[in-house]
C-alpha cells in the first residue's frame, strides 16, 4: 500500500510492530490518534516512554514494579515458604486474579528456548537458586506452558533445585471447566485421569 | 484486575483507547514496549507525536498529507473532471489499491450522523460545493457506505449539487465477487438484478 504522507506511514510502521497488529489495524490505529485532540496524543506517547524508562523488576522475584521490592513480595500477609515460578508478569496476573494463591512468585521473563537462543543463563535462575540456597522456601510450584520449552525448563529447573531440602510440585494438567471430554486431547484426559482426585462436594 | 505498577497500568489504559483494543490486549502491548529496547520505544512514541504534530490536510480535497496539497492532487495525470466522495482516509487509500480511479477525491472525513452531533458544517460540504461551482467537475461519484447515514450525507450532497451542471453517480451495489447469491440479502440482490448490464468477456 502507498501512503499519502510519510509520517503517516511511519506511524503506521511503528503500531504495526505491536503484536498481534497487522498493517491494516495499525492503519486504523494511526488515523485513530489524528481525529484525537493533541494533548490526548502527547499523553499516549508519554505514558509508553515514562513506562520504558520508570518501571523497576522487584529485586526478589524479578514482577515489574514501581519501587525496590514488588507488592507482592513486601506484603506481609504472603505465605513466603512457597514460591511459584512463571514465564510472565501476565502469568503472575493471571494467577492473582484466580484470588487462590498466596505464595511467592519468581518471574522468569522468558523461557529456555535454543531455537531463540534463549539459555538458561539468560533467565534469573541462578536467582531463583538462590532464593532456595537461602532455606526459607519449602515449595517451588512450577506454573510454566506444556510447549516443549515449558517443559525443558521446568526440567532444568528440577534439576537446579533437587540438590535443596524443597519440594517441587507443578500445577495440575487436566480437563478444563466447560470442556467437553470427547473434544479433549489424548494426553490431557489422560492426565486428568491418571491424577484423579476424592470426589469433593 | 490490579496491576503491579502505576507506570504499568497508565500504559495499559492508553493502549486499551486504540480502537478494537481490550484491556487484555493492551497489556500484551505495554508488556511488549517493556521489551524492548529503550530506542525503540522512543521512536515509537516521537513517529506517533510526529505524525500528529505534522501531518496536513491537503487543501483542495481534505486528504492527509505533507504538503499543501496531497500527492493526488497534485499529480498532472489524474482526471480533474472527476471527484469521488469519502467518509475516510482509508476509504480513499482502499479506492486507490484498486488502480482503476484516476480522478480525485474529497475525503468528509466524517458523515452526517445527527445522533453522534455530526451536522453537515462539521464536514467540508461547502468546500466541496465551491469545487463544483468552480465548474471543472464534469462529475461526482458519491462512494459513501449504505449505513443510514450514508445514505442521508448521500441525500443531502445529492440536493446541495443537483443545482449545478455535474453529473451525480454513485458506486454500483451488487453481490460480491465470491459471495453465494444464496446468502446475498434481498436488497443488493434485487440491486444487482435492476442495474444487470450487458455480459461482456
Amino acid at each position: 500500500m502507498s501512503y499519502p504522507s510519510k509520517l503517516l506511514e511511519k506511524a503506521v510502521e511503528q503500531f504495526s510492530t505491536l503484536p498481534g497488529i497487522g498493517k491494516r489495524s495499525a492503519l486504523r490505529m494511526a488515523l485513530h490518534m489524528l481525529r484525537q485532540p493533541k494533548e490526548n496524543v502527547e499523553l499516549f506517547a508519554s505514558s509508553i516512554v515514562g513506562m520504558a524508562n520508570g518501571i523497576k523488576h522487584c529485586k526478589v522475584c524479578n514482577m515489574v514494579c514501581d519501587e525496590e521490592t514488588c507488592s507482592i513480595c513486601s506484603d506481609p500477609r504472603r505465605n513466603r515458604s512457597v514460591v511459584c515460578v512463571v514465564e510472565s508478569v501476565r502469568d503472575v496476573l493471571s494467577i492473582e486474579n484466580t484470588n487462590t494463591y498466596n505464595g511467592l512468585y519468581h518471574v522468569l521473563e522468558g523461557i529456555i528456548s535454543p531455537m531463540d537462543g534463549v539459555g538458561p543463563s539468560d533467565l534469573p535462575i541462578a536467582e531463583l537458586e538462590e532464593r532456595v540456597a537461602q532455606g526459607d522456601v519449602k515449595e517451588v510450584v512450577l506454573a510454566l506452558s506444556t510447549s516443549m520449552e515449558g517443559e525443558t525448563t521446568a526440567f532444568f529447573l528440577y534439576n537446579r533445585l533437587k540438590k535443596y531440602d524443597v519440594k517441587i510440585t507443578a500445577i495440575a494438567r487436566g480437563v478444563a471447566f466447560g470442556d467437553d471430554l470427547e473434544y479433549t486431547d489424548e494426553l490431557t484426559l489422560a492426565k486428568s485421569i491418571e491424577n484423579r482426585q476424592p470426589f469433593k462436594i
